[in-house]
């Protein structure tokens, strides 16, 4: 999948907004490279996003409660902008998308159900001249681990975590532009469809026939090599994740990171966004975790873990943040910080000074 | 995917049968339902299966070089035996497929290219109405995990292992039949195609969406708990595998084992059975390799690895594999036996020693 021109964008969330976090719709708004004009979200109309997370102009997004007013702001597509547990399509968005596809916007889905493979959206679609795209479909490969090694002066860094959205993606795009801002050719890869609509390449490996995860991410790695040399892997979900751990494991796996970032919430006991209703379960203390990380993707290449990257936001006061982020450092023993809140150059830094003795520095 | 009548069964491996072991071919013919009356691969016309691989009635099958050949020993579906590293159909054997869909026989495969999604296939099929199955393809389901626990008074035991296609199917089909030998509800549960083919229902567990791997495996021990108490879980590559590491995590998180049985090769350095050109990848020492499953298993549920099921194939010598097993158990502390080579009555009486006091033995 490669970049498309930059599009003026409607984001769907009509009625979730609040309740699913909507770390989609906020990725693409803080990160991506289209246009957000607005929301559509009946639910929040006379807001902006700023209102409920941050004044921050990316987020100066208004919201509409119809598609007419939408269209009325000159938007070009629609972003489905939720990523439920399992990925199905909430069925009375049905309408929208059909009136969406009708009136000639493209609509872009990270859903597992595909939009285009359904008949009455194609054929929507079809007559209006519109476009769909898919970022959850998988590429037409079927091919497992070869066993690939890296390239000589390659730099591979995953993002892990103690749990799912918790910030894996940001973490890997706060430090990517860290490596820009030193002049140095940073990658970002994009694992999921959010990663995706941002960068506008990328595999959504949770969605790939598991066969295939580890041979993919290996061939995803490969691809990155030739768009730079400090490579920053989104990670996905998390080793102890009761539905995503072998999501999890086969990026580990099939990516080989010469490091990985352990991403944590501090504040956070139990797996949060989950679809769990029979048990809970809990977080693990990092250090014990942060091992476990080493010696299961040592099992197939060595692979440290160089630094721990909070997210703070259980921590609104700046002064707790930078205590926690003082107290975990001290815990793990490694560089700590949040990149997503303070920016990524620091802890870039002590990442680089771990990979890269100062000898062979440009 | 339920039970089907007996068929007679030629087994397709055309010049693989040497090559590839041919682990699907011998696994029905030791283990299966059906009749299997000849194998069709002309490398192999004047020998019988059990040339090669020992005196067992249950391989006293011979070769025959042609379809013709084959449908005139009376047989009703044609079997594709071999499972090579990515699933696909070597192109030379599309006309004999198509030759025995004309001819009426029905098409058993698990290969991950579907035999009938292919538009030649499926019109042979039609106008003879012969039945393809496809083991491989997966269930019309999309649910993550919910972190169900198990019913009371089942057990569930899952077979890891330090390599693939060392024995975890037969290990599990082994303690299975013990089970039954003492008057147990026992269950197996089938997770691959060539166990599919033995059993006629499952699961194939690597052609899942990556995100469903778990969630299905929840269900499939759903499922197995319907049909009874002991349930052995055929397990998938290893957790050291390159390329299928993350399927065999999958199995553990979803399945979520009260215990674990580890198979394991001894005289075996290297992984094997692999697809991995670039590198070579060393098998893990056993006690190491067990706290690490343990540990692992343990991010979602406790479980313990409560015996070794060895694979002494290369120790000839029955005095040499005995000695092998004693020094295993002495090094693990387990519970070690061969199954496969001198049944599983032993192991079984060990695993169920561990699991239920005898108190509550009926």
């Amino acid at each position: 999948m490669r970049p498309s021109p930059e599009r003026r964008l409607v984001i769907l969330t009509e009625g979730q907004f609040q309740v699913h976090d909507a770390k989609t719709a906020l990725g693409v708004m803080r990160y991506g490279r289209d246009r957000v004009v607005c929301l559509l979200d009946s639910g929040m109309v006379g807001r902006r996003v700023a209102d409920l997370v941050g004044d921050d102009p990316r987020f100066d997004v208004p919201a509409v409660a119809t598609l007419e007013a939408a269209l009325a702001l000159g938007v070009d597509a629609l972003l489905i902008g939720i990523a439920p547990t399992g990925g199905k399509l909430p069925p009375d968005w049905r309408g929208i998308i059909l009136a969406a596809l009708g009136a000639g916007l493209d609509v872009l889905s990270g859903l597992h159900t595909f939009i285009a493979d359904d008949p009455e959206f194609a054929a929507a679609a079809s007559s209006s001249g519109a476009t769909i795209v898919d970022y959850r479909r998988p590429p037409d490969r079927m091919e497992t681990s070869i066993g690939r090694v890296h390239g000589a002066g390659k730099h591979v860094i995953l993002t892990v975590g103690t749990d799912c959205a918790i910030g894996k993606m940001s973490v890997a795009l706060e430090l990517r532009q860290a490596a820009l801002d030193e002049g140095l050719r940073g990658v970002f890869v994009p694992t999921g469809q959010t990663g995706m609509m941002i960068e506008g390449w990328g595999v959504a490996v949770d969605r790939l026939v598991a066969d295939f995860v580890q041979g993919t991410c290996e061939w995803l790695i490969e691809e990155a090599e030739m768009l730079g040399d400090w490579i920053l892997v989104e990670g996905q979900g998390s080793l102890d994740h009761p539905a995503y751990s072998s999501v999890t494991l086969g990026l580990i796996h099939g990516t080989t990171p010469e490091a990985m970032v352990m991403v944590h919430k501090p504040g956070l006991d139990e797996h949060e966004f989950t679809h769990l209703p029979d048990r809970s379960f809990p977080i693990h203390p990092l250090p014990e975790f942060i091992r476990l990380h080493e010696q299961v993707a040592g099992l197939v290449a060595p692979s440290r873990v160089v630094a721990v990257a909070l997210n703070t936001s259980l921590y609104p006061d700046e002064a707790a943040a930078r205590r926690v982020i003082a107290e975990t450092a001290e815990l793990t023993g490694l560089p700590t910080d949040d990149p997503f809140r303070f920016g990524g150059a620091r802890l870039f830094g002590a990442i680089r000074a771990a990979l890269e003795p100062p000898s062979v520095r440009r």
